[in-house]
């Protein structure tokens, strides 16, 4: 990790350091992604059933898991393992459910009343990634929300083989449909529909850069279908004082850096001691960590910056915008005021990433590659549309007409004016009869 | 009006009659805009003084409106204006102030402490289209909710002469700057910033192809800005029955014709005798309309569905998804159950769309093109991002960490996992010093 003194850059130079590295390949293989998705969308399940033999080497041309194989999948789940999803589902569960919206109504004016409402989104698609690992907790996190917020189908794909825990976890959700695909064509069928494959609204998870591609291409289709957020590399900054603990500060740096070569990991301290006990502890945590080559690939491109004081730390986590935020300082939570830019912010030295990104409630759905900036934490609210509704009594709409025909005057819409000023006919005829 | 009965029409034709017709000129226009923000972003002003000069022949080189012009604009407008727009910011602020949300905090087990915030975005930016009329109500639907979400800033910028009304209400909202620029080069100077102009986090507004494809690109990249919803022809969709007034809705559906010639305009009645009705009233007051022409061009590529009954209604307007839902029936309320994809409802017969444009607190900035189905009306959380928070206690932290090493385990994350056990270690130790 590089270690830097940001009093000693001049403001072209922070820019530069705060800056995240462009994202390879998106261009390169956008021309396959939308030559694959044109395929998937004239040929359907023939094109995904050859794709998922080409690229997943799987022939046997099984595309949906049939309920018998679900149930043989979920009993060979272990117990220990049902237990720890079971909990980390209420959890999350519990904290979802509290976000639910309450239907707003307002009179604004005597007989005016304005109302907003929200329905869950129909049809939605979530998209869990293979692996060595199965990703269990992507499949909670995209889930459960869904479940919650009422969506009509959920279907989820994941490339094959799909693993027991994978099935366990979006049984346990209630998902309706899972399909054995992956990559841009797991997208593109889910965004078009095929013979086989529903059809859905939204598309949300995790994925490779042919995934993410797919997403980006489909979410430009009014046919295609919505996407949660835009996609980049996962990211933590720690903001840590003097009394931090290193080996704390080294792990959560490291289960960031595990994730892949391209994590980012930025450590910002007012305490120089504290940066160098913390590169020590590293460097001793990653002796013995299993995915160690990923993790240092990801450190060789990291940071740590030695700042004034704890108000300039937050500047300068604004200014990044990080994905996480873990604070672990004295008093964590009197920093909060001051802290912008963030995707979830961890406060303590009880509080590690992983809590978070597995069991504590929270969504580990978050804006990336300095979207936090406008984009939310995933929640609720993203499987759910606002409306709103209106509804005017003859009074109301009086006690509206002069201002709405004078700004549909000003604005020289003569037939929103009419459509205002023709009821006001009828309610003056019906008054004189 | 072409008018087809829904039950003589199989599924896919059933499919073909209600897809909207594609949008044309976007890739006719892509690449002059990726050339215009290019340049934009290379050469800043003076670049924006080029194209203002040439498009909106303009060349006093002014980008930025002072206090005084400000000042002058407002006092030319006229008093019984500024009561209108007066009387509208006040039911669409109370409408906004309404949505504020309340921060949400959860204790999921012991310990476990998670909650939900929301954060203004930092800098806001609001296209206002120029052309013959200005466009107040645009000008209090996008600055009314970034002032009560408390956006640091709020940048506005319209095509040269900006009219008198547009700075009145701009300044009456509390617009921090006022640009007058239009067209692609003002989306770029907002989304990339110049000398002059702020750069901004977000922009928001209704635009020409240029604006609508500018937006689309700089949303493309991060160092760009995020945009408020995806663009397209604007749209209403009336429910009626037979006790309906034709010329109320005659009225309804033109003060939708009137906006453009591409204008979507679709009438669902049970009542093939209100169906013609409406076809009289509308031919009679066209014959009266100032913007006949745009409002014919609509018409002609518009629809009328007669159907079973008012279920079937629904459904109809359900699988269409659009910007606004009018229904004007006996018992309007009684619908709203089977209501699901619209941008917003007016109920009744007293409740023309024209109030919502213009000033019964709601936003008239809805979703259109079918985007119904997965986008909200613009509101007061499309300018707030929402992020979580989180704080464990040691023995929060105790609660939780034989789930989160399990799942750490299943998906191979040793460093997630290492992150608990350190801490487990320590307390382990100070439990037995």
């Amino acid at each position: 990790m590089r270690t830097v003194n940001w009093n000693e850059l001049d403001s072209e130079q922070r820019r530069q350091l705060l800056t995240r590295p462009a994202m390879q390949g998106a261009d390169d293989i956008s021309s396959t992604v939308s030559d694959i998705i044109a395929r998937i969308r004239r040929e359907g399940d023939k094109a995904l059933k050859e794709y998922t033999a080409a690229f997943d080497r799987v022939v046997d041309g099984q595309l949906r898991l049939e309920p018998a194989a679900l149930e043989a999948a979920c009993q060979r789940v272990s117990p220990l393992m049902k237990d720890a999803i079971g909990h980390a589902y209420r959890n999350i569960a519990q904290f979802h459910e509290a976000q639910k919206p309450t239907a707003l109504s307002v009179e604004t004016q005597t007989g005016v009343r304005c109302e907003l409402h929200t329905h869950a989104i129909g049809r939605v698609g979530l998209y869990v990634p293979g692996g060595s690992a199965p990703l269990v907790s992507t499949v909670l996190m995209l889930a459960i929300p869904a479940r919650i917020a009422g969506c009509r189908k959920i279907v989820l794909c994941s490339p094959p083989p799909v693993a027991d825990e994978i099935i366990y976890a979006a049984t346990l959700c209630g998902v309706s449909e899972i399909y054995t695909m992956g990559g841009a064509q797991a997208i593109a069928a889910m965004a078009y529909g095929t013979e086989t494959v529903s059809k859905v609204d939204k598309i949300f998870g995790p994925g490779n850069a042919w995934v993410t591609e797919a997403k980006r291409q489909v979410s430009m289709d009014f046919r295609g279908a919505a996407i949660d957020m835009p996609a980049g590399p996962s990211e933590v900054l720690v903001i840590a004082d003097a009394d931090a603990h290193p080996g704390f500060v080294a792990a959560d740096l490291l289960s960031q850096a595990e994730h892949g070569p391209d994590s980012q990991v930025v450590l910002v301290t007012p305490s120089a001691e504290l940066a160098t006990a913390v590169q020590q502890a590293v460097s001793a945590q990653l002796a013995v960590l299993p995915r160690a080559a990923i993790a240092e690939q990801a450190l060789s491109s990291s940071l740590t910056i030695v700042c004034d004081d704890l108000a300039q730390a937050c500047v300068i986590s604004n200014e990044y915008a990080p994905e996480h935020l873990i604070v672990q300082t004295v008093e964590p939570r009197a920093l909060l005021p001051r802290l912008e830019n963030a995707g979830s912010i961890f406060l303590g030295a009880w509080t590690p990433e992983s809590v978070g990104d597995y069991a504590s409630g929270t969504n580990h759905t978050l804006p990336t590659y300095g979207y936090a900036r406008t984009a939310s934490s995933l929640g609720l609210a993203d499987y759910q549309r606002r409306y709103t509704v209106q509804e005017l009594t003859a009074e109301g709409l009086k006690g509206l007409a002069d201002t709405v025909t004078r700004m549909a005057d000003a604005e020289g819409l003569g037939a929103h004016k009419r459509a205002v000023t023709l009821r006001m006919d009828v309610l003056n005829q019906e008054a004189q009869a």
